[in-house]
């Protein structure tokens, strides 16, 4: 970088950090993400580095709704968070300029709509390199946000979830419902699914056959038993090894999380990790090269003392680390 | 009737009618709607008189979701109601054979879909005379119902409710939205806007001409500051009369309550009915022949204590009594 | 009164009084009712004139349980009443010495052994002539409490509920049940039927008869639609007449309030009473030589934002400024 | 009005209203007023007529706290309030440019350095004649905002309140609590006791002198029981008079609802108002030379369901529409 | 078999098994157990090989009540289950004709009353040799199905739980609660206590000596501290040798999981269970004679978000399994 | 002791300890700590050992309030506790006569005067060598605490929470606030930082050199980190060391626990202990010098379920074996 493109970076790192909590409290003021400034998507590219989005759809939940209130109840928990990552060190608002860039203007009743309107907004994001940090919404979303991702370029995958989410179609022939976007994304080509990982799998199946597409594909399966038979660090090793170093998404369905630390979601499966192993997982997956990445399926008015919007939020804060550390990596390579 | 057809009904009546909860507690056996039998949709015609039945279906709600789940909150709360009205002295059960007919087999992705298959449900039933009391679900169930039921004779309304929703479309085009129905069924000539009177229609409006369409057609809209004006009473006289004798369907969304009696629906409305106004209400319509009902929009999540399921299902009760006496009325003639 | 016996009288009432919420504040320190001193209830005759006792007691309850909670919870919410009735002016703590006597020392599991427990609880307290004001605990523990105040001279009743709690039996012979204790009273002889009233009775009924047996002992019942069309005042002046001079007892049962003011019990009925209305009752019924009196069927884990048991605590201060003028008439006399 | 200021006013009338909810979903976007655009308080003069204003502080409650979090969940819920009043017909947004201001930045811990802050923040607003709207936080938050808007004229008040609010001191001397906020005032000059009315004062007093300040200064205080027996219109009729042609002020503490109405808040008092009747007292308040309004002590860790806030917002937007028309006239004068 | 009786079994298989998720969605429909069918339990020998039977008592819970509310609750979550279980491969209802059998017709108000009554359940259905897996209800419940189950050969147990429940009898002589279930049993001589085991007990105690009665019969106690320090496998070994190969029982009570992940019920006791480790701790008692089970002390009104019902369920098909593994079995032998 | 001392210890044990569940039960009677006798703080010394003392405070809490409400919590969460630890074997009440001191007579509003009654109440209990247990309110109170029990001798500390509370001040010279107690306590002199370690410690920092302060005084911080690292064990056991054999006290705020195991707190920070976890941690402890203790920030209105409390309520328990356990051996000295 040139002395003036630095200096015109640290003005934007200087303007685009969230406000302090020793100076106001938390819980003061508009709830952006990470009491971050409020950005007009338009205005993002060429000024911050990573846009936090809100996507308040859940029109193809197929079980209980709730996670198109998803954006705002994480927005309030995440101004809780603060400036640096005490485990692994991490200043993120040090290392990207970041900003709220606002919600996605949905059509709750339309998916199909939705589904076009979410690739226009991203499209342009994506084509001036920003990365995109979604909260959704239910999983749903994060087909058109791969296209625009990954369009010209299959991307990895690292998706942490109980459910694998690739199934075909659902009620005799719905396909775009939260049970299908990573089908969809193979199959548009904008996920490569040998460099797709999916961890924490688990929870009753509908048919014995079931996952068999996503192995049949390539896609790595890494079941809840397993990762607890094999402990965290070796799946995460192995995840990083399948990733690879090319550009890769992250998806974070909030059901992950075991009910007890995230009650407040549609589709929730006994068995699940807890916040803490959440967090070792996260932290194991720095340097991978993400474009991108999302939280969802937080659905607050399921949730029981905020502590799925609280999770969320704190996830949230872990995988800004990532992405903001690999922001900073960029910009000085 | 014929003293076999008479012996004929009266095994139907001792048959479907709920058990009793002087023998075994309330709480217990499978919560269908009032401790009822249950019975396949294709058993009903000739077996009941009116059928309960739950379309858990919110794909068309624009604002918070949840009705989905108001069919099972609304069956378990039922099960408290008992067989005898102590204010009208009407006592369904001995007036009507009562049957659950189970759920519409919605799906929750995809509302077209969802349309076709709730008229498909009711079709032959309003084809055999069965009368229907049907729980949402949100409001825009109302629709496909009144399709079947309004087949040929279009239909009269009592529309109970904060909203008027006679929207023609939202979010740019879409026209099958919990907010259109009643503006779909008089288009699709199945209500008969002259004969439709809406009660207790409150709430700031999105624009002055909102109501206009309505009101071009000739429905009566009593907004909730003329029923206090005037007082239920005259309210419901006038409703009477704007209905008439023939044919009339009647229609209660839990959001005519105010949110302290309701606070478990989507789009709640401060300065609404209490329970014991809509029970008056619904008193007051005794005689009018009612062809069909449904009460929508109870959304579980979002209640607190349980008491808007315990308010839908006070209500149903109430509905119900007015339908049994209605179908007594015309076995007798 | 002698010169001495008014002096230890004062003591007593500024010994026997509740904590300023002006001094510390209402939510500080263990929770008695009304933020009373705590006495052995054997120590109560002749140290106070009106105690509060709990008894925790739900094992009769035929639907839903949780009333043996509500001792506790309408303690916690009772600190925040004060010491002076705004609307009538009485200053109960000015008027009769008070005290929390504890609860009743129940068999959660054996309700016959806790209905002798709590008549010997209570025998020695009306043989010294102490009122009690007894918070429940389900309906049940009417009953043996009227035991013990009425022996010898049947009592008359005003008695506020939805429900008219005139069963025989339920479930195949259970005589002993929440549904049950004014018909074991009346039959006991400690209840005069013709001086009973019931007020705000609603809800469906098991059958046309249950009320037979109440009408034919002379209790007079005014369902709730009677009060709606009379008036309280009406209503009011009436229970007074019925009621007559001679001593009485005061039962209320929570659901008489409409669920939206008492979500928390378990047999809640729509189209009750509001708190506001529920005071004027009380108010009017001032003078009546109340002897005792109970408020009963709050089930605080049934409750929603702790509205219940805070009306519970009102109805409780608004009852006790009843007793208190009673017994400072009393001491007058 | 020039023709260039009546452009740059309807440009402002334009820009300054809410977001469409027939364009994207009320639940989307972060959680302003209203859904309006939000202004920098320096940006304000000039700009815009009505500030609606957050202030996040509840460390002078005396009894539950939480009022803090008010702000943000009275935001939360007014997304869901429209553009025009179907009851009044006003459209408060063609009257008056509005924006949201954000919160005063207060000091949790530091009741005397927030009571500066609070002064400080509105002095400028009040200096350039805008109206402010704000949300409390407990109600001490109006003594510093009179100070402001009151300086050098004493206002006018119309107070709606369980309580009156005008204690001397608690706790041995503390004086800046939620209990003293009038007293302060009118002892600072900035309200004129003459002018002040008091509505729906309610609940048990710690002492029988308690309100005798207030009355002795002139403060016409309407307790509920008076409201009750003569009616709202003739209680709004009196205010009114008491109140005026001069410039006043209205404070709406949300615990003036009944607990049904409005869990939510620290001190409670049964027998409050419904929000009905909430609605319609506002109503009858048209006309009255309002300078600002402020609605306090929503605390949502206590609220249930949600409805304290959704109370909160709605009248909120029908105290919007009070101002909007005064603006409306001022600036047609 | 024969090839008939062969047939015949493919049918009953085909006939008994939930309904898809794939086809209508889960929240849709009557709540029975597993979306089953639901058949009277008169029909069912012969037909079906497990029956899930709900007891909805709670009349001899020492602690907190609402276990009553526990069959309909767990009903609801369970319909999120599916057909195969991913860990084991289990698919039960390809190996089980399983149907949901109803409540048991209990009297709340008389515990020695439904004693009888759970045992003349049961006993019809344990001679046709039906596997019965029951939920209760509070742990009482085990008392009577032990005795129609055990009659005739005691049977051994797991007993997962964080009581013992061998108390001899509380409150001075009642020997019929909750807290005696297995020593009632041992002293019918429907339980071996040398192949009993009891896992995860915890918490204070009230008594050094209250688990001797347990231990001199040769009852094996794991307490969590052990099952910590020895790990799950260890004493999952250990649990199966010591229970054998004869016919056995396995109750589990909810409590055994610590509350944040079953806040829902009555005595809970900090330090329990994870729901991952109770699902391994099942899934490593595969190959026991099972004769039956339970799942006990789900207490929905104490419930937060839902998720002890969840973990019931989730736990419930986890038994199911091994329930069902081993009909099949049975019937291959 | 002589035998006459002997004698009076024991009378003094065996009068207060508490009531017995297995007598009464637990959800019956005044919820006080443990169910133990309330006594007076004046007439403590010489007849208690242990006093168990609520301080409902919170009026320096920087986040989410409602720790003021905590002491009542616990109290009535803390009766479900019995007389023997199962894992320990420790029977506090017979090594230690324990009773329930009421509460701290705070000013809610004012900070700074009721630092100076915390310290005036414990002063006197301090100087009679009375071991206090308290419940917080929040963690400010601990300094107050400190200063009475460390006068002359500045004392070791365990502290386990997610928070390092040395904060120096916040917004702009708030030197009272819960993140600063033991800095201010260190600066005072009662706690000796050399001998001081933090446990648990995690969550986003605001600044990098935040805990420099403390590192730099000597204070030992074991982060979460660590804490999974090297196991529990060995953390104890360095903590044990760092302590030393010199008095000192345990301060446990509940958020160090995961907010699925405590919800109920103003500043909850995901991936902190399970219950079991810290139950482990407190029974490595013994055999420390402790000298006092106090459990903190538990905030009933942010609680879901109420596990909050009933985690506090087991730890308290767990403490007061330690506390018992160190009085008696000192009795023994």
């Amino acid at each position: 970088m040139t002395a003036n493109a630095d200096d015109a970076r640290r003005e934007r790192l200087a303007r685009f950090r969230p406000a302090s909590g020793m100076e106001t409290p938390r819980f003061s003021g508009l709830a952006s993400f990470m009491r971050l400034p409020v950005l007009a998507p338009e205005a993002a590219p060429g000024a911050v580095e990573i846009g936090l989005i809100g996507i308040p759809f859940d029109g193809t939940t197929t079980n209980r709704p709730g996670a198109r209130l998803g954006p705002r109840a994480v927005r309030e928990a995440s101004t809780g968070t603060r400036a640096l990552n005490h485990a692994t060190g991490i200043a993120p608002y040090a290392l990207a300029a970041c900003a709220d860039l606002g919600d996605v203007p949905v059509n709750p009743v339309d998916a199909a709509e939705t589904d076009r309107r979410i690739e226009a907004f991203y499209r342009p994001l994506a084509e001036a390199g920003l990365v995109p940090l979604s909260v959704g919404g239910d999983h749903f979303v994060s087909f058109p946000i791969l296209r625009a991702l990954g369009a010209g370029r299959p991307l990895g995958l690292i998706h942490i979830d109980a459910h694998s989410d690739t199934d075909d179609s659902q009620y005799g022939g719905s396909r775009l419902t939260h049970g299908t976007p990573f089908r969809r994304a193979v199959e548009a080509g904008v996920l490569d699914p040998r460099r797709c990982v999916q961890i924490g799998i688990r929870g009753s199946m509908d048919a014995a056959d079931e996952r068999d597409w996503a192995k049949d594909r390539g896609i790595r399966i890494v079941e809840m038993e397993e990762v607890c038979a094999r402990g965290l660090p070796e799946v995460a090793a192995e995840a990083r090894a399948v990733v690879g170093d090319a550009p890769a998404y992250l998806s974070f369905d909030i059901d992950a999380l075991d009910p007890a630390f995230a009650p407040g979601t549609g589709t929730p499966e006994i068995g699940g990790f807890t916040t803490r192993e959440a967090l070792h997982l996260l932290r194991a997956l720095r340097g991978l090269d993400l474009v991108g990445a999302d939280l969802v399926e937080v659905a607050p008015p399921l949730d029981a003392g905020g502590v799925t919007a609280l999770a969320g939020a704190g996830l949230l804060f872990e995988i800004l680390c990532l992405l903001a550390e690999r922001v900073a990596a960029r910009a000085a390579a």
